[in-house]
Formats: C-alpha cells, structure tokens, sequence
C-alpha cells in the first residue's frame, strides 16, 4: 500500500484463491478496507465494537440475522451495526469489500476455528 | 435507511443528477457512506479531521495533488490522508462512492461556493 495511490478491487481478489480469510488492502480513519472471497456459511458472531461494512463486488451474498435474511448482489452495500449477530453466506462464490475497525477478529466476538489471528496486509 | 437492509448505490445514484452534490446513503463507525456525480473541477481543499475515501462506481476520475495526479476508474479506490490538500476532476460523468466523517464539509476546511452546508440523506 502506497500512500494516495489507487487500490483495484479486482486486482487485490486475484491474489488469492482461499474462502473466508479477508485481507487488508487499505486504512480509513482506523479501519481496515478489506476484501474476501466467501463460499458455504460462515459462523455466527457479532463485533462488540464496530460496525461492519459489506460491498459486494461479484457474486451474490447473504447475510443471515435472528430476524431475518438479506441476499445482496454486486454494487450493494449492508452496514451490520455493532453487536448485531450475523452470519455470512454464499451459495457460489461471492467477492466482497468489507470495512471493520483495525485489528477485528474476522469471527468479532465469537472465537472458533474460523478466526484468522493476524490478518494479512496485501 | 433502514436497519440492516441492503443498500444499492445504482439505485441511489439515479435519484439525482447535478454534480458535487453528495448525498448520504449510509452510516458506519461514525462516517457517512455518501455517492456523489463529478463533472469538471472541484476545488482545491483539504479535510483537516477526516480521511476520505473515494470509490469510483462508473467513469473515471481523477485527483490532483500538490504532487502529482491519480487516475481511479471502476472498482478502484483511494484514500486521502486527513490534512493532504487535493482537487477532484472529471473529463466525463463520473459516478463515486465516497466516505467522510460524519458532518464533514465537501470542501472540507476551505469555504466556498461549492460548499453544501447539509447534506442531503437519501
């Protein structure tokens, strides 16, 4: 990441292939912009201290709550609020913009064999 | 807005036409998600508390520093810095989502015409 230099959505999703692991490819205001590759159900959680933000770039996602499910397709947007239990899932294969706040576990709350330790700056 | 429901910046886009209007589209950890339709120059500002974000969502837009000039085109993102002083222009139509502290100026902490004093939600 250079300073004040254009980032390509599509360029960052090719540089890997794995589902649920996100990378960080840039910083706003003590957040990380991330993108992810999803397919099957994610794990239920929650982030106790920020709000999460998913673009969808191809593919179609859903996102399941205890009161009801949100499909998304490319070029929508959904903001989790804070502390919302949520699960992420996708069908086929979905690519995704997301935003938390720096250093989230991708799991928030919630540790399982899902959490990624140390996210990967790309 | 309503809680947790998708969001589609197409939708949002074409509910207005003039140019470096932003609307506010969303929230997140305190920021508003905003789109906006550039054509022309903006003018030179800076925003002294807030880094911006600019995704470009179609056409191509460019950003002029005091050092030199960054051209963003679909799917491609930039952030500038808080306090780096920048102009954004647009040859054609060009249609961004962006990000900025919630209340910020769109000239940021340089006054002047184009300055919209409350930003509309949509």
């Amino acid at each position: 990441m250079t300073f004040c230099e254009p980032v390509s959505l599509a360029d960052k999703l090719a540089q890997f292939s794995d589902h649920y692991n996100p990378r960080i490819i840039g910083n706003y205001n003590g957040n990380e912009i991330r993108v992810v590759k999803l397919q099957g159900d994610f794990t239920w959680h929650s982030h106790a201290d920020t709000d999460e933000l998913f673009l969808v770039v191809s593919g179609e996602l859903g996102i399941r709550f205890r009161n009801g499910v949100r499909v998304l397709g490319p070029g929508e947007f959904l903001v989790v609020p804070k502390g919302v239990e949520h699960q992420p899932f996708a069908d086929g294969e979905c690519h995704v913009m997301l935003m938390d706040r720096e250093g989230e576990p991708n799991t928030g709350s919630h540790p399982s064999v899902l959490t990624r330790a140390k996210l990967e700056a790309i």
